[in-house]
Order: C-alpha cells, then structure tokens, then sequence
C-alpha cells in the first residue's frame, strides 16, 4: 500500500479469482468455464458484423439488448449490459444498498458479494445455509435489506424454485432482490419470467458459463424499467462505453446461436450426472447440482489433499480454504474427456491412500 | 428513479458521451476517433493469439503489459490496464482521493473529472483556466490536494511541457498528481518518464485516440510501483477480470505495429495543421493544438448554431453548452478527406450568413 491509497479502502481484501494458468496443458476444472468454444457460426456473425474499431462503440447496445428482449419476451428497456456479470453486481450494490438500507446474502454463496458490500461500505448481514447447505427462503423474509441470491448457488450448485424466490421477492416488496442466474442454465429456473410483475425483482446473468464467453465479459440485468433506470444512472457515472464492438458483435452471434448454447448445455448436464455417479461410486458425497459444477467431498481424502494432488496431476480443480467448506472442492464439468481424466487420477489418488 | 436508488446517489449527474449515430453516412468529428483502422498486422496478430474465448482472460494481463513496459523503459509492475482509461480515472478517484484528501482539476477539462469527484462522494477544488484556455503550473502547487490534469487539456487541445508538469508534480510531494495523456501522441511530451524519478505521478493513457482502439476499450496507468498496487486492490475488489481476450490480443497487435501508430499520427497532425491554417484564413480563432482534435470560434457563426448547422449537414462536431466555452467548437481532425467536407460546409454556411 503506498501513503496515498484512501483510508476509505486501507481494509479492503480483494476478491481472490481462481488461477488461470497461461500454459494450457493442464485439465482446467477450477473456473466454471464451459468446455466448448463459441460456434462458428457465432464467430462468422461477430467478424461480418463488427463495427470499425476506431470508432466507440454504439453505446446504447441495442441490438443485444433487443435480441435479449425478443428471447425473454421483455423490453429492452428492461435490459442492461455490463462487462461480466461482476460490474453489474457491483452496480446494484451501488445503486441499491448503503448504509441505511443494508444488504443480505448467504453464507456460503458467490465470495465476490462480501467484497462489493465492504468496497461499497454497506454493513452485510450474512445469512448461514442450512445443514445441508440449502437456502431457506424464509431466512430471508422481511429482513428490510437488499438480498443478493445467488440462484442455483455456488459453489454448492444448488437451486431454488422459481416459486420459493418468488416467495421472497413477494416478502420483500420494499427491498429490491437481486438473482444472480449465472449458472440458470443448466437446470435452474430463471425467474427472468417475474420482472414483469414485481417492481423489486433484478435478475443478472453472464455469458461466461452456459453462452462460452468467459473471455468475451458480458453479462445483463433484467428488471423494472424504474430500477434499470438506475442502473444506467451508475453505468453512465463510471463507464458509459463498458462493452466493447467485438463483444458485442460476438454476444450477438452468440444470441442468434441458441441452438447450440442448448446443445451445450445438455451435453454439460449429461456429463454432470455421469461424473457426479462415478464420484459417489468412489464414496465422495456429492450435492444435488444445477449447475455446471459438483460441489463434492470424500471421506478418504481431505478437500486441500485433493486439490493440492489433482494440480501435481495437471489436473486443476477449486478448493475453498474457509470454514464450512474445507472438506469440499468444487469441480467444474467439461467435456466427458476431461471428466474421464480426473476421475482416472482420482481413482489413482484414492488407491495410494492408505 | 426508482424508489429503491440509494440516497447516495440521487443528485448524480451522469456524464454525458458525445453523439454515437448508427448509420455510418454522416462525418463523425464530434469524439476525437481515429478515422484510421488498426492495422492489417494488428489484427492478423490478434487472430492468430487470442486465448480461448471459453475460458476466463488472462487477468495479470501480462503480455500486453510487458510490450508496454518494454516501449517506455520502465517495469510490467508500473502498469496497470483498464477498461478504456474512463475505468482507470475512476480508480484513481477511488484509489487517491476522499473527504480529507480532496481533489483538484481544472475548469474547464474532461467532463468526467467532476462526475467521479461526485460519484465518488470527493469535494472537488475546480480551478479556472486562463484567459488565454491555458493551465498555469503555478496555480496547482502546493494545494494539499490530489491533482487530475489533462495533458493536452480537452477541449482546448493546449498542451503543458514535460518540465512544467514535473514542477507541478515535485510541489504537491505529499499528493498524488494524475496526468490523464489521453492525446499525447499528437505532440505533447508523455510524463511517463519521469515515474522513475516520483512516488507521486500517476499517468494514464489510452489506446482509443492515437492507437485507433476506441472500440477495443483499453486504457493504462504508470506510476510508481506502489501506486499501482493501489490500483490493483480497487481493480481486483471493483471488476478482476476487466479486460476481454479479444481487446487484450488486438491491443498487443497494436503495441508490436508502432509503425502505423506513428504513420497514423503524423498524417493526422498534418491534417491538423491544413485544418487550423483554414479555419484561420476562414475567420476562425483557433486554439494551438497538440491533440487530435481542433477548439475554434467564429466571429460570425455561434457554436450552438454551427454545431447544429452541421449536423443538418450530415457533419457531426461537438458543441459544449456551458459558460466560457458557448461560442466554441471542438472538431476532431480525421482524413484530409473529411476536413475538406468539414471545410466545403463551413463555407457554405458563412455565405449564408448574413
């Protein structure tokens, strides 16, 4: 820290990413990207439709926005895109807590949230799962503070209803409920569907998991005209030229491709429920996942031991060194090839373990 | 505004982007482009090295970083990169600046300066330029405030020297000075050199004007070691993953074809100067320009009203509805091509006059 840096921020411990290591000869389980690149279609589209890269960006990013609108049957006016999914969480933080209407999230969810309430200054009451790490809904009943759900949850995978988050919308009516639906697609319900009845409802998804464009960074909220509204007022007050023209033009090609995001998704889903078999089969226990990943623990093998073995193998996976969680690692489903090479380094793994 | 929008925020005035038309028929001067693409080598290199777009971007950035170390003669570790340079101005607010170390910039300069002083809650000390639209160094000496300069200012396009920056940068010692060098490669003196020599320079530049990247969104400081790590907390708590696989490839390609970059440059300050030497002999008063882009005043014709006289015209430059500045235009210097449709409808527009 230098002499200079605000004392607003001296506390401020970061969000920690998980590695992104730049030689490739690794299985990368660790990150919850998907496993298959953008089509080529989508790529063919990006390159024929990209506006001259000298020129900003069209600011308004109407065509993906629109093009969300017409796949969600909502306006775009209820739409609005940030570079990942992260810039408009902390958008809401922003825009929708401080230190009189406080913020609600669980304990255990997405580690960026405790981030943005600390970078934002707004007092967090943090929520604990239940035993079997689910969400109760009515934990988070008229609790008269912004709520953050992250829906399926991560890193357990696990989802509410559509109707259990209705429920708490429906019991916060003064509150806006924030949905983070980052990993909605592979088997959540979106409550996307809801905006158009409950003026408190935000719900944010990514195009980094089920759409392939972990590197492109592009996520939207959808809601309330009103609260979208506000969303731009922040947008507009730290980077109005957020999204790129390649991103742009990309998230569109990826938008007019939903065949394949759907095929994808599907193949990720099978795959999910094959590894997740093979790994009860080996004696881990593993959570009910809706989610592109399996939050899994064994009772041979500690969560760090495993992480720490699988990585000397080549083979990266996400261990959380916090409480609660220590036992676990949260493994990323790619294709069946990479699911076969960790649970063939597993299966060694667990025969040297007396 | 929603009812929900934080009492934080609701005097916010966001910053207000120049016009973006879609339809691509009108002579865009009005946001200090680049009428040149990035080169054919740029993007070649950029196709053949982007990462994956599955996976996540490399976050240290490291490539990208080390080219630009290597051009400037400093380390990787002085440099941080963002979202276009509006991200890294914000950080530095951020990073540098809160209610007991206030801010100080000029009236008139960038219009986002007093929007991130509001955003960021920073009581801002707005210092008036001189009669002549130039910055005096002596006026920011010794303020006990963090600095922000534009160097070149906009919308004057007036530059400062070097050694009148340092003079600035060595009687604020306990203060942070940030030089925002948006358009320095059109005939200012970059301070980046003299980060070495101060704890307390922070410089920021952008691939948007002279690197014909403003779609791309890419931006970097330099500074001093720790500086940037201050950077790097805001960063890694506010957006880790900022920089897209696409724009962190093409900017490279950029930074390894400085050949165009410099060709590009020095056709465009040759067009600056047929330009300015006809708006002179046109009547105009113009300002000494070392940026991309022209800050001139007619006797004969308002700014309002060339400014929409134009853009009836299919010319789009930008007017500045603001005290001090009503009777001015700034006018992007593009192709020779576009000047002389600037310079055919300016005349035609004076003969009408009466």
């Amino acid at each position: 820290m230098s002499r200079f840096f605000s004392y607003r921020y001296e506390t401020l411990v970061p969000y920690t990413p998980g590695e992104q290591p730049k030689i490739m000869n690794v299985t990368k389980l660790n990150t919850n990207e998907n496993p298959f690149p953008p089509s080529e279609k989508a790529l063919r589209f990006a390159r024929e439709h990209i506006r001259p890269l000298n020129l900003y960006p069209e600011i308004q990013c109407i065509d993906v926005r629109e093009r969300l609108a017409e796949l969600h049957g909502i306006d775009a006016d209820n739409i609005v895109l940030g570079n990942g999914s992260d810039e408009l969480l902390n958008f809401a933080f922003m825009a929708f807590c401080d230190d009189r209407k406080q913020v609600a999230f669980p304990n255990i969810s997405y580690g960026f949230y405790p981030v943005y309430a600390d970078l934002n200054h707004i007092p967090a009451l943090e929520i604990p799962l239940r035993k079997d790490f689910s969400i109760a809904p009515e934990d988070y009943y008229d609790l008269g503070r912004t709520v953050f759900i992250a829906n399926p949850n991560a890193p357990t995978g696990m989802a509410l209803t559509r109707a259990q988050v209705e429920g708490i919308v429906k019991r916060n009516r003064d509150s806006v409920v924030v949905v983070d639906e980052a990993y909605v697609d592979f088997g959540g319900e979106s409550c996307i569907p809801l905006i158009r009845d409950y003026e408190n409802l935000l719900v944010i998804q990514t195009f980094s998991k089920s759409r392939s464009l972990a590197g492109g960074r592009l996520g939207f909220a959808a809601g309330d005209k009103a609260l979208i509204a506000d969303m731009n007022t922040i947008k507009y007050s730290v980077n109005p030229y957020n999204i790129n023209s390649m991103t742009l033009a990309l998230g569109l090609g990826v938008l007019l491709d939903e065949e394949t995001t759907r095929a994808n998704c599907f193949t990720i889903m099978e795959n999910r429920a094959y590894t997740a078999d093979a790994l009860e089969k080996l004696g881990f226990t593993v959570l009910p996942s809706a989610s592109n990943f399996l939050f899994a623990r064994s009772d041979k093998i500690g969560g760090g031991e495993l992480y720490r073995s699988l990585k000397a193998r080549g083979v990266l996976i996400r261990h959380f060194d916090r409480d609660g969680i220590r036992d676990w690692n949260r493994i990323t489903v790619g294709t069946r090839e990479q699911m076969d090479i960790l649970l063939k380094n597993i299966r060694e793994l667990l025969e040297e373990t007396p």
